[in-house]
């Protein structure tokens, strides 16, 4: 599967989308339907007549955004019928490591929209626990809060971001 | 700051995201340019000047999602000159704790499509060693792959969803 460049044509500074891997991500998967497409993918969903009737989208916009999808090597298509000839998408490695990013995103309308009553709860599939997902840090072997994690130019950085003179903290306020 | 619930009228079925918390979050922040202004306020960009400036967006667009992420209790107004008036965008804790998923959108950039040349590394403050995210089970202290994450229903589930056969599993392949 053909690893497509993140789209230039979206009506941003290309020059940023470069240093920024964020920008990256969401030129691939920063469309709303797009990333409930893949909710339903990973929840195992994978024929285009489930997902039309599960997400309520036009049959036009489904077609468009799995194409990208397949274009960007997130899902492939896997015939599962022979006559006639149907398939279905499922989930490349690339597109399974989105798992964090959805993981992420369902916890905080969990957090800030249900309440207490989250709609689903992501278990560990052997012992049925809700899972945590935290950020931490290896050196001191402890959960980082937010406001604990700064930022500094990586080797891909472009000299305009490595010559910034603010550091780029992540803190809330300053 | 009020807790606007999300917009129905984005055009999907809105009993779908009743029952789902990462459509609820992307009615809130599913929209590309909000993530990019949301990225900058977590790195300190916080003045409507050095947004516009920083993203390159038209100011019109970067005034409606501000004022959307306000709206929210994603953000708010603080002011910090007098004569003229100027106030400037901080997140709040609702803002913050969109932390883990602004990370885990970079990760997934930076090892998709920044190879091993990352424009930004995120470290913890303290120490400077680069951060993990990890999805782990509190009762088996142990880290969980992608494919070792199931669903079930929650207290918030529907009926609907809750008597689904199937179960909802994120097993990247079936």
């Amino acid at each position: 599967m053909a690893a497509t460049a993140p789209d230039p044509s979206i009506g941003r500074d290309a020059s940023r989308t470069e240093t920024c891997s964020i920008a990256a991500t969401l030129d691939v998967i920063g469309d709303r339907w797009t990333l409930l497409i893949l909710r339903d993918v990973f929840r195992g969903v994978r024929r285009f007549s489930q997902m039309h009737e599960d997400l309520g989208i036009a049959k036009n916009i489904l077609s468009d955004r799995l194409q990208k999808l397949v274009d960007a090597g997130v899902l492939e298509t896997v015939q599962y019928q022979e006559r006639p000839a149907r398939h279905e998408y499922r989930l490349t490695a690339k597109g399974a490591d989105l798992s964090p990013s959805l993981v992420a995103l369902m916890r905080w309308g969990d957090h800030w929209y249900a309440g207490d009553r989250p709609p689903t709860i992501l278990v560990h599939d052997t012992c049925g626990t809700p899972l945590e997902q935290v950020t931490r840090c290896p050196h001191c072997s402890e959960e980082v809060a937010p406001n604990q994690i700064a930022s500094r130019p990586g080797t891909g950085a472009s000299q305009r971001e490595s010559v910034r003179p603010v550091p780029l903290t992540l803190h809330s306020t300053s």
